[in-house]
């Protein structure tokens, strides 16, 4: 049955309020309007922003679909869509790609004017969603909405990719992929033989880790206060795993003491104040790079220790791994596929959307490294 | 007379206290130890560092010899010095390059670990001081000590330079041209077209200036207090002349408003958290660079807004513009006997080191970019 232009009922998840249970519903999903696109969802991974807008540490609109890490086939697109076509392969984009803004112009600028992240509107860029449940407004969460088995998001925050790629794991390639693996070896370049310590052994970080693996990293040092995710860490390429609250003094004293001169590269992926200090305290006082990847609380401020910035280190916000996301995705993608990078040990669930709770559970107690729902 | 080996008694200017007036005295300096040099002082530029020194903002023992901006010529060296010989025209280092420690080796740092400015210890490398007054030890001040007609320093911070440069002059590339201008040249690698903003319009900040016009920045943006340093500003370079103090908003809003995105790069070379707060939010959230240039008071902290760091901005410490001094300051002497790069106007008053307080003076009512001191 085409479905074109028409409204497609169809299942979803729904968050009602902040720190309330998400609950699978049935739903009304418009069609795309002029320049947005109607995807069928084929896989989405749970991602730490999303549990940021769950819990409330991002301020979000309620009731509203989450999810941003997804993979689908384009259903329809609406007026003046040219660069994806019913049929297509594509990933969803938290961070689109205008290519007409400043930050899209501008050869080291990715973080696009029309990002919807900070602050999150909920809903398009004409202002106003696509979805509803029961007859009540439903918004988005980033423009992109993945938790359902049909989403309408920008063509700005869209972009095809290989056909071939596998739905069960390419998801990845929306946002961990590019996020982590990406921060080592495109943000920070990652040298040969260098010291890294990565905070945070999730998704993001574990990514980072095979980056700085594949860079060439001699010692890649792991922090977080899950012991349960550092064989898998191990297995990626950490060195040395450390549980801050297993030590007897602060993680960065410990560094200090392991390495002599501290690390040439600190990566943050939690989005705590208390680790993003811990990562820029790890690093080397002259040469050393500290990249966040973490999400900080609204309203918070990092306070570094003033007076010793000046002997040389440097600070660096990153997001998609510095990537132009609609240049630069698929290409990771077919590095994918022509075995150039390997994502599969990031993949260690895969379950179907329904098992929405069970997936949430292994992402909050670490047993996931990412678990991928499937629709 | 042969002064090989021997004491010399000669003029100094001594801080007894911190806050409290110089005064110029007759004081002893000992002949140089293994490994370092003694210099006959040229010439002395009056930096913000020594300014620190005198107000407390750093912490120093008392008295000391302050001064490092330093320009003169070798008169005796102690034994294994090998790099420079009497005769030799030289530059002091407020930072040095041993060429052996961890920094010095990695190909990104210059923070050399034989520094003695973050804490400054007062004493050459073996725990003594080569000056004395009435019979009291006197301290180094940064292991340089250029407010004397005789100083001895470690052969590490010393760098021959070549013989036909201007002794009058010369002494800003000890500091203020590598620090200033390098940091636009070299480490933020301003590019052409872009938009700088320049916090501090002292002798850094001139410097800075010169170095983003050199490097083809099309808006030069210079925030001061002193509106007495707006003429020659704009005479180097400055675009537009901003006094916060003027201002009905904070000036990083203004910046905002007159760029429309904000700067690409920001340059702090002042040593307030207050104005490192707004050169970091006076630069573009997704590509901007900050750079820190002013020392912090001790025991400051320095708040960043945490959310927006994800955006990709880049906050970067710098120190001697990031070249290593011993290897790379010779090329930039040479290159201004060349003509590649013209400091003059960074001299605006030169004067006899006996009127010091003269100088000082110039310094702190910002009539003087650099007031060079001629021995």
């Amino acid at each position: 049955m085409d479905t074109t232009g028409k409204t497609i009922t169809c299942r979803a998840a729904i968050a009602w309020k902040e720190k309330s249970p998400l609950t699978i519903e049935e739903v009304q999903v418009e069609p795309p309007k002029a320049g947005e696109v109607r995807i069928k969802m084929g896989s989405s991974g749970i991602c730490g922003s999303d549990d940021h807008v769950l819990t409330g540490d991002l301020s979000m609109k309620f009731p509203l679909i989450p999810g941003h890490e997804g993979a689908g086939i384009v259903e329809s697109v609406g007026d003046g869509v040219s660069s994806v076509k019913p049929g297509d392969k594509v990933l969803t984009l938290i961070i689109p790609q205008c290519r007409e803004c400043d930050a899209c112009l501008h050869s080291q600028g990715n973080f696009c004017d029309k990002q919807d992240v900070l602050p999150c509107s909920g809903v398009m860029l004409d202002g106003t969603s696509r979805f509803s449940c029961r007859g009540q407004k439903v918004y988005h969460s980033f423009r992109t909405s993945t938790f359902t088995e049909y989403t309408v998001v920008p063509e700005i925050s869209v972009v095809k990719i290989d056909a071939a790629a596998p739905m069960d794991k390419v998801c990845l390639f929306s946002c961990c992929v590019p996020t982590g693996y990406g921060a080592a070896v495109n943000s920070a370049k990652v040298t040969p033989g260098s010291t890294c310590v990565v905070f945070g052994l999730g998704g993001i970080g574990s990514a980072i880790v095979m980056g700085c693996k594949a860079s060439g990293a001699s010692r890649i040092i792991g922090v977080d206060i899950n012991e349960q995710k550092f064989p898998r860490a191990r297995a990626l390429g950490v060195t040395d795993c450390l549980n801050p609250n297993k030590l007897k003094k602060p993680v960065h004293e410990v560094v200090m003491e392991m390495t002599g001169v501290g690390a040439e590269f600190a990566f943050e992926a939690i989005g705590k104040i208390e680790t993003m200090v811990s990562a820029w305290n790890s690093c080397n006082i002259s040469y050393g790079v500290c990249l966040i990847l973490g999400v900080a609380p609204e309203d918070t401020q990092l306070p570094l220790e003033a007076t010793k910035i000046i002997s040389g280190k440097t600070m660096k916000g990153v997001c998609l791994g510095d990537y132009k996301p609609r240049d630069c995705i698929p290409q990771l993608v077919t590095d994918y596929l022509q075995d150039k990078i390997n994502i599969d040990p990031l993949v260690t669930h895969q379950l179907p959307f329904n098992q929405l709770q069970k997936a949430l559970e292994l992402y909050h107690t670490g047993k996931a490294v990412r678990c991928v729902l499937l629709f």
